[in-house]
């Protein structure tokens, strides 16, 4: 089985540092493939930078849709992207925060989510609403740092950082099981869960598993309502590609050739 | 007062009906302009239309940030563009679907939604659920007809089979108000209100009463979470003003100089 | 355009203040004229109050019903005249608590409501519940003040402890936006913005501007369910009038001939 | 123990029925009363007839408050002179319609309500919601009869269309247990339960049995937010004891000396 | 009238709390008896214990079903035998925690709930949601006591504490009422109530007036959906009277001949 | 990794059906085993069956408990020993109504559930609310057979009904995917997709790929509030061993030494 994971920033640190892990983690059958995009941000600080990385993202989605099974949105939260790229694929696209979740859902009663910067507090707010998980999450806290830090940053602090704000979730607001949210804090969860005593799940590796899962039960993207595959409509100054879903059953980018 | 409207598709009919009907409801103070981007679909069916039309949203956005004093995004619907748009300026930006809705609910206990292709009705149930008004929205209809196709086909077929659309969500799920689902409804609502027993809400209209009420009051962006002006980051292969925010306090697009 | 404002309290210093405020605010094209009741409490501190106060406003509804083109109710709350008034009125009928929030809605994530006395906080928690905003609503705090204490108070110190009130919803509670939760605290509005980093919205000038939107729109109060004429039925030592209703198309007062 | 039971409208005929099945089903050492105002609408049927019942009411409630101790108000929905009598009483003030639910939830997994006139159903949505009811009820369905007709017309007949329309709610909205939706149908629900498969609950004997039950416990309304007792404010052209409570901790009405 | 108190634990001085404070409580006319089984935990502290109950209650309920009329399970939470019998008798069940939380209701906006050990917090959460009830439940705090303490430790000092944590709900949760949230709290609300300013509700007794009052009022479970009488099916070890149930339409416990 | 999936009813015939499918889609590396309660109902037809079928489960939990690594219950539905378990054991304990829903989230915006006897239909809906999936479920819908009739009918026309009722789930309430809702029905999934136009979601299989997935990332369950180990308390007629729970920090069963 062949996994694309897709970073949506242009970091390659980020990227190497996602596809280290996500190999540790891979089944022995599983091979994964980690991409960033050519242009947009170095780090997805908020909706903004979401929409200035999707082109990027569709580049390399088109390029590369023929040779995967399946595709992991390497971003923790609700990237336009994911639902957009189900449109146009039969394949499983997989998101790393709802991932993330469900897992949590199945070892305590309620999660936190401990992301990086203020703005993803809002944000993932709205993509807990979205996942009708609302009651199933105590908090979602932040670190106070952008993403990119997360990175250039010393690690040892930034880990420091991470277990005392999921330290407080767990005595504040109660919560069973911390998620790292966001996927700039990937290598770091087993070293924060053996200064907690809560399990804490990383979400590359949740996204990860829950697409080969899908792929070893022959699912498949549902095309009935919200992910059909788009109807041919005219489109200016872009590749007449884009225009031209074909309609053939199989699994496969509806809209290439 | 100057208000843009932002038509998201490329369709310059679309443009030139919609400058209309708003010219039509403007107060006597307001200048109206309305634009589409260069680039894109001529209709947007989806949230995969709703990505490939965002370059060219933001382009004029950004061209013509300054002449303006607010915004209008004349998408029916959660375009990821409003929330983004919000990110990078102090100046009101409205989504047409929540003004419309707002409307409905000073009129009536709950409205219904007629809106264009069959994949809008989960689009706008995601909408719904993010404005918080599951409970006043009775239902979410499609005349299962590509927004793109309101605009070639027969105009007195569209509007009977609106018509007959609504008088459904009137008859069986209790609307008491109907909100027209697309901007490429626009210039209809008279014509179907006279038609049906209860009041018709134009989307484009609302975006623009709430549009001049808001900078009437003097009303800006709060960017104290969700729409803070982003941080300075790296950013590949983008125009250099697009990563430089300035943090000047007065209103005005932050990203440029 | 004739707008009627309705102070549901009897005191005249308040309905003077109102009045002030929203002719500032007024298209100039609007005649606002604002009316307080002769029987009633001179500030509505709850539920009691409000159906103390609601002899003296359907007095002032009737006699002026037809002088006008849309009413709004200035109680910070869900007073029952709203729903009452409405279904003897093809003409619009604002609340300007929902008002506010829905301007609110436009300009960030979450917003917080400060009101007067301590009550009125699980007042507006059942209201918000109501308008389905719960999940945009991140607080509801009172300064512990009775709206009449609002009027005869130091005005520096009400505006103060408003000010210090909405900088713990800010802080704590992570509000984006503050809604001014009385009628009484019309005109404080820009003086407590500018010692705050965040929009704040009077519902007086909210509702007006909302009032003025829908009459341009051509908009009317749904008949069709919550807000049917009452039908003929018998009526103990009440005015005649009060139980015919007619039934004529034409937007006007059902129950007056 | 004394109890008043009071009948929102002005219908002796409907206050003669409640007061016989409130009588028949009291405990023995339980005095019941029923009443009803002098001035006011001869059905409730809808906001603004609740608006029009209140002086009544209030009337009776202050020349009642010492002789009882606890009070029904038999208006099947959320009449506000509930909330409102709340404030001004230590002592019970039971709604039939939340009762009712109470009792239906013991019973079942769902309930429906059914109810007189159309009005009714959006009225009784808005309670189920704020009663936080909203999972457990299947549906609110109306027999398209205003309330005073269900006196007027032929009992058979109004049986008959009270047991299809439960009927309905038990095949289509798959009810477990039906509540008669209306202090005019007490009397009617042994009748209708012996047609039908599933429990029939009547409004006036669950609040009965709730404020004895209350009463027995010893408890009474809280006085802590929403029901505190009123604070001394101006009052124009009403008795002045309406503006006069004592603040005395022992249970009784607080604005009477 | 008779009425059984099953008592889910094993210590039989709880049995004997319960039974002393129900039999002053009931009405006149009214036989309580109370039981506990003779197998399982001595206290009942999470799902784990309720599920080793359970055998011993469905002897007790086995043996006594002809000779009762109604039924409460005196387990502060949602014991799913309180479900499980349900599905095998005509007669009523009643839980404990929904009763209470019902008679909170009619005295106050919110309630909180005040419970033993820490692990009925999470679980009384629960509840509540099944209950529809979470917008009127301020919190569920824990005295951080097991459950069998309440009977070992000191009664003034366990007294002490339910009224520390109850005043921390009213202060800092806006709590209206306190719902004891454990049978083994049985007896000392009164106690507690002196100290506070709000109603406290005891849950075995809101369970039997419960109970006392849908007996007279003649209703009973419904065999609709949840709690239909269970099919014929094969059961292996088991008694066989535990697979027959007879389908006879008079209320009576299903499985027994 | 060794995982033991548990068949909650006592019918061979499931055990081994559930057992093959499960070893089909189980990874290389996976040694998994199905075994079944030696006491208790043949088919678990509600609550009153998973009460009876606890012991048994239990059994099978403690004897095996030391040899694997997960725990899958086979039961399609909340059945309160997965909660249960939980408390008395560090290792994963996976339900698979909750992993087949989970799966289906990531599938399509709505899923159907298509379940075997009517009673199941309110089971599950009680068990979606708890997992906050409210929003994301389109409906449940039963074929009207018991659980056990899945075995001795005719597999032919067993398959066909599923089809027939999932084809209206699909048309009338908008699924985007189906689960089969029991655990009866493992091994139809695929020939139920090629009928239909959406994925199909089998649950044994979600619940075992769930399992694998956890045990390979790490996890287990948090023992922080809801599963926290239990406390040592008294205990009536109950092996010694079900009170002691030791409280080492491996991984483990608790309660045995």
């Amino acid at each position: 089985m062949d996994i694309l994971i897709i970073n949506p920033n242009t970091s390659i640190d980020f990227t190497n540092r996602i596809d280290f892990i996500a190999k540790s983690y891979a089944n022995p059958g599983t091979n994964v493939k980690t991409l960033n995009p050519q242009t947009g941000p170095g780090s997805i600080e908020g909706m903004y930078d979401a929409m200035l990385s999707a082109p990027g993202i569709l580049d390399i989605f088109l390029r590369n849709h023929s040779k995967f099974d399946a595709f992991v949105m390497a971003s923790y939260g609700d990237h336009p992207m994911i639902s957009a790229l189900r449109e146009i694929t039969h394949k499983p696209v997989i998101g790393i925060a709802e991932a993330s979740m469900q897992v949590a859902c199945q070892l305590g009663y309620r999660f936190s989510i401990v992301t990086s910067g203020a703005r993803w507090v809002p944000l993932l707010e709205e993509s807990v609403v979205k996942y009708g998980l609302s009651d199933r999450c105590s908090s979602i806290r932040s670190i106070h740092l952008p993403v990119w830090e997360l990175e250039s940053g010393s690690q040892i602090d930034v880990i420091q950082e991470i277990t005392n704000v999921a330290m407080l979730a767990i005595k504040e607001d109660k919560a069973d099981v911390i998620c790292l949210g966001s996927g700039g804090m990937a290598r770091f969860h087993k070293l924060i869960e053996e200064k907690l005593c809560v399990p804490v799940v990383d979400g590359v590796i949740a996204g990860l598993k829950m697409a080969e899962s899908i792929v070893q039960m022959g699912l498949s993207t549902s095309k009935q309502s919200l992910y059909a595959t788009p109807k041919k409509r005219p489109l200016q100054r872009l590749p007449e590609d884009y225009s031209s879903p074909n309609d053939n059953q199989e699994p496969g980018i509806a809209i290439l050739k």
